[in-house]
């Protein structure tokens, strides 16, 4: 059990960010990550369809032999939390993992949420938090134009199209007084710096991926599941749709050059 | 066969631009449509799966015993005129008929054609034009954003964002000197505004909804597939995801209201 690989997947590549905090924390695993890229955005679309990709994915992930699953996916994680699914191997979302980081970092209890619409419409995080707090003050935006704009590379903090649609998105949130912001979304991240240039210096910014990332750990650690493997560990990449082009984007969300192989799965082929 | 449906189909509800045009040519036709909304978009995804998806689209509209289909999307026309895949009933995509309104349009010879990046590195709408008339100097730009700033409301044509990425995007077709611009993306009708406030009066856009509806209407009279009908046709919608909030983006695009109700299908069951 324990030399198993690790299970992570999103709807696109925005949960490399969370493999790249894994890498840094638990350099000697095996990771499988599974990219749905050929029905990529899920944010967008309904709570059933997306339930439907999740089970697929978990299948998917599940007939590689992986010892944990990690839904790198704050749409994913949203929906799943609610739903009956039986996933029969550890499992953790970003929900509950980003919540409990946003918990211990407020001071004046003002917690903002970012991400796409469907996980704003879940209200997973907003639970989450007052199922830690209660008296937590809890503010949510859902920010539809900001994974178009990470993919399509209108990134940098100076960016004035970004900085405008940024600012439209996350005025109000400001205006409440929030001291802490959860990034509830794996691709924001990349626009992190901008999204801080918008909210100003006394907000913090929590990631949801490197949290998660951070949880499974320990997780495993608990689980007496950490590998006893002496070298690093080598890290699979699987997608949905075309593998041209990949290791470019993958290398973004990443931090760092991506040399191996990926694989297309046919992902329609998976049901429980 | 003459009161059959005409079938039509988008990746999402773009296509509805082309019914708009459909329904005031042809009022007493009934009309089907699809859009592939559980896995939209198509354009940033690669030629095999777009491939993959239209077939499925098609064998849908086949099974609802349409007499004609029209690909209602310049990422699924582009593709689909370079590859082998049969379809034994009337059919017709937005490129040919679009490319050859611009030639009818353009004065000095150059045009260009926006769209997205699997319609653009596809260079069907260039090879189309070219074949029309090999002397063309044709432009090509990928627009990316477009899409999803149609699908998220920044559609004003005073929007600054929209403004600063249409600027990013057409600047360089503009200083060609371009008198005629193909909007490749049966999306882009609703931002046309914009893109002729970047472009400026002297270019004329021409829109590939509206251009094909005109060319399919003209096919089934020269077919004598015209319905026999005296009253209004009926138009049913049917999508891959969510029906929620259907009928108030729908109308954006149809420009009336739909009252009508939409079904779901589960457009992964179709196959050829």
């Amino acid at each position: 059990m324990k030399n198993r690989p690790i299970g992570i997947f999103d709807s696109g590549l925005g949960g490399l960010t969370a493999v790249k905090e894994l890498l840094n924390i638990l350099p000697n695993e095996n990771i499988i990550y599974f990219g749905d890229t050929g029905r990529v955005p899920y944010g967008s679309k309904s709570r059933d369809t997306i339930l439907k990709y999740a089970i697929q994915d978990i299948e998917f992930l599940k007939s590689m032999n992986v010892k944990m699953i990690i839904a790198a996916c704050g749409t994913v994680s949203s929906i799943i939390g609610g739903s009956n699914v039986n996933i029969d191997i550890p499992f953790t979302g970003v929900v509950e993992p980003t919540a409990m980081a946003a918990s211990a970092s407020t001071k004046n209890g003002k917690i903002g949420i970012i991400g796409t619409t469907a996980t704003i419409k879940s209200g997973a995080y907003k639970h989450a938090l007052k199922k830690i707090n209660s008296s937590f003050n809890v503010f949510e935006q859902d920010c539809p134009m900001f994974v178009p704009l990470v993919e399509n590379g209108f990134i940098k903090d100076n960016d004035k199209a970004a900085l405008i649609i940024a600012e439209k998105y996350l005025y109000s949130l400001r205006e409440k007084g929030i001291d802490t912001l959860i990034l509830g979304c794996t691709h924001y991240p990349i626009i992190k710096k901008l999204i801080s240039k918008v909210m100003g210096p006394t907000v913090k910014l929590i990631d949801s991926g490197s949290e998660t990332a951070l949880f499974a750990a320990n997780l495993l650690y608990s689980l007496d599941y950490i590998s006893t493997r002496n070298t690093k560990g080598v890290c699979s990449f699987f997608v949905s749709d075309t593998v041209e082009g990949f290791s470019k984007t993958a290398s973004l969300f990443l931090g760092r050059n991506i040399n191996q192989d990926v694989k297309i799965v046919d992902i329609d082929s998976y049901t429980i």
